[in-house]
């Protein structure tokens, strides 16, 4: 990559030798495969709201913001402040906090299906959490996820989901595709594979598992399937599904709580049983956390004389967490969920005309305050659908790098946005020129691709 | 529980009225089992140094530090200055910070055994990443692990954890016993069961499942186990056991790191190739850690073109728990070690004299700043030995409340101290003096046991 201006290659000096150092004491550089860029990642210096400095003082505008868990953006006053009042008290207690229990009424009230509600550290264990939960009041192995769903980094719940042409079988059986070498025999066992919004293949597959199941697992707008959305009638199809055969549905709401004030699952008639989030119900602080209907959740009660699932976590429930999260979603009420979802809304459509101007095959999918480009003229609704080949993949980061280098503007490697609060027109703005010059930088590639 | 101090009385009030709230939202009022105590968890409203303040203005010495994890007691100004400085900067990006390479070289200098460093947010996933990192490694299912000892919350880390009489089965061949209903058989018959110091059963135990064994889970001082550390000749023959079977010796420091300047493990001549750790790096803040040989944690490495552990996390290596956690370790140097596992050593001694003085059956295990006391004349030596009927829990947890409402006195529920550099002769003073009343008061139950 060559950079022509003088800022930018001292910048690139800069972060190059923290990365430098970083190789030494870090496999590959870096903590989290998804901060990862050839040749090396940009260390962000300081941020606020919507705009992130980097180490050598360039500003770019994010619309990434830390993987979807910033809904306010960064360094939010309210949400400071709150946070340093709570640093004189203490961060962690071998006791409760009034924090905690402030907070679970809040996330409570917010959707009819959350009875109950336990708090962890992140996502991978509020998954973790549901899964084990769903098994243990079921008494059943088996769970069912959708093949190339992201939920985390427990075995059971990341199985197929990087699975590709190469290894994902026949669509009527999909294979269950390990992403770490290693992983027991007995984890892609009990992991049944489906075609997220596919419902007749979906159910004949459930069906041939229907007594050993213990959930199917759903993320409502799942981000690495192409982030749309679950169809009516798939929901309601594992619903009845899942009534019949005395299995659980679930949802992972890690990523999608922020699509509707009561999460992705308001958009539906047929409420989970149990839900996963994290991301911003933490306000910018590690959390996870596992809600649902009573019955369940009680299988974790530690009054029960027969406890089917003891848990408990040295930083869970932490007040800096509960009071970070209390406040950001206070602040995230159904007004502000609207005005963000409308927002992304516009910039959608100028999407579209940056599309439609630069005459290029691109599509957009999303929900709420969400959405990703992919490179098909037609929007995708599947999984193999939306599935990109190493080609695409490579014009992508074209893409993403043009953007984030040239234009300062971070966008989520998979060419999705994750919509803040802070941001407004200005940026969207920015963001629709921005992606115009870019559409225009990648047309020839995407003209030999001969879709 | 009868109260007959007016202060305590207001106290419980409070407490109950929160936790009437808790009830409603939470499944047994609770989002951590260790927190909860009957009839309900008394709640905290501030902490400073070694003093807890409860929400009815009862200040208690904390010799329990949030299960082990606060080194340096509560609000520690360098660590509020710290993180205060980072919450104006932002708490989270998409992108890479200085803190978290920073705090990767200083870990590493630490122990010979560290070439590399990977940040998690707990010590549940530092030991899930430490599990599958070494099967990816080794391309083996199977991990052995010592019957009773905890290992957090990832399923197979867990089994066998509360192994009982009922359920234990033979001691030279331990059953592997699921923690939670519903455990998949598949997790079960890859999880073989050690007794942990017991060099000849273990050898036999591992050598029956010699080519399937990816790594030895060991927790070098187990505080479930009951907190006594792991033996040299154990330690030297799992190192080698391992080197010739070509699987990986793995520890779970996230206890006992604290032990000395680096680790559990320095007290050994054989060090781990991996090792997880959590509680104290993260000073006061969610925080895991996996550490070990460059050629293991390669597996992780998002620059190779076969990845074999691809791994990730929204809040891992976070700026606040890396600023938090270097300034706690820095403060953590050698001399504070000594000087800390010193006063340990010297409240061991006089708990010691108050045994004698209320001539009880009673003996203290543990190692560097942690202790555990055991209602047995003989300090135990194995699991099974150190194993506490509920007759023994009844009288502990006797021992515990009273402590707790009559001499506002926090220990860990298993009759345990992690000390932190915040307490001194004073809290020692006060804490021996407690226990020797304590001794006094369980005295007439212990003489029924007629040990």
């Amino acid at each position: 990559m060559k950079l022509d201006q003088k800022g930018q290659k001292e910048e690139c000096g800069t972060s190059k030798l923290i990365f430098d150092r970083a190789v030494k004491v870090l496999p590959g550089g870096v903590s989290r495969n998804t901060i990862y860029r050839k040749p090396y990642p940009y260390y962000a210096s300081s941020a606020k709201g919507s705009y992130i400095r980097d180490i050598s003082g360039v500003n770019r505008v994010d619309f990434a913001n830390n993987m979807a868990s910033l809904i306010h953006g960064h360094s939010h006053p309210a949400i400071i402040s709150g946070v340093s009042e709570q640093l004189q008290k203490g961060t962690a207690f071998t006791m409760g906090t009034e924090a905690e229990v402030a907070y679970a009424e809040l996330l409570i009230n917010r959707a009819p299906s959350f009875e109950k509600i336990r708090f962890m550290n992140s996502g991978s264990e509020a998954v973790m959490t549901m899964i084990k939960a769903s098994r243990a009041y079921t008494g059943k192995p088996k769970i069912a996820k959708a093949e190339g769903a992201y939920h985390g980094t427990y075995d059971y719940a990341e199985i197929s989901q990087t699975s590709s042409p190469k290894n994902w079988g026949d669509i009527n059986q999909p294979n269950a595709v390990p992403v770490v070498q290693g992983t027991p025999k007995g984890i892609l066992d009990d992991v049944v594979i489906y075609p997220f919004n596919d419902v007749e293949r979906t159910l004949n597959i459930l069906d041939q598992n229907a007594d050993q199941i213990a959930c199917v697992v759903i993320d409502p707008v799942p981000h690495r399937i192409g982030l749309f959305p679950a169809t009516d009638s798939f929901i309601e199809a594992i619903y009845n599904w899942t009534r019949k055969n005395s299995a659980l549905m679930v949802f992972d709401e890690v990523v999608s709580f922020r699509v509707n004030y009561s999460g992705a699952q308001q958009n539906y008639d047929h409420k989970p049983d149990l839900t996963a989030m994290a991301k911003i119900i933490g306000g910018g602080f590690p959390i996870g956390a596992l809600a649902g209907k009573s019955e369940i959740m009680q299988v974790m009660d530690p009054r029960q004389t027969f406890l089917r699932h003891p848990q408990s976590g040295t930083f869970s429930a932490n007040p800096v967490s509960s009071i970070a999260g209390r406040i950001a979603m206070e602040m995230f009420d159904e007004q502000a969920v609207l005005n963000l979802n409308a927002l992304t809304m516009t910039a959608r459509k100028q999407i579209e005309e940056s599309i439609k101007i630069a005459d290029v095959p691109i599509s957009i999918t999303g929900e709420g305050s969400m959405f990703r480009l992919h490179l098909l003229e037609k929007a995708p609704l599947y999984y193999r659908e939306a599935y990109e080949s190493k080609q695409v993949k490579d014009v992508l980061k074209e893409l993403i790098d043009y953007l984030f280098i040239k234009e300062n503007i971070i966008m989520v490697n998979t060419c999705s946005c994750m919509f803040a609060t802070t941001l407004t027109q200005k940026e969207v703005d920015r963001l629709s020129e921005a992606l115009l010059n870019g559409f225009k930088l990648i047309r020839p590639k995407l003209e030999q691709f001969n879709h």
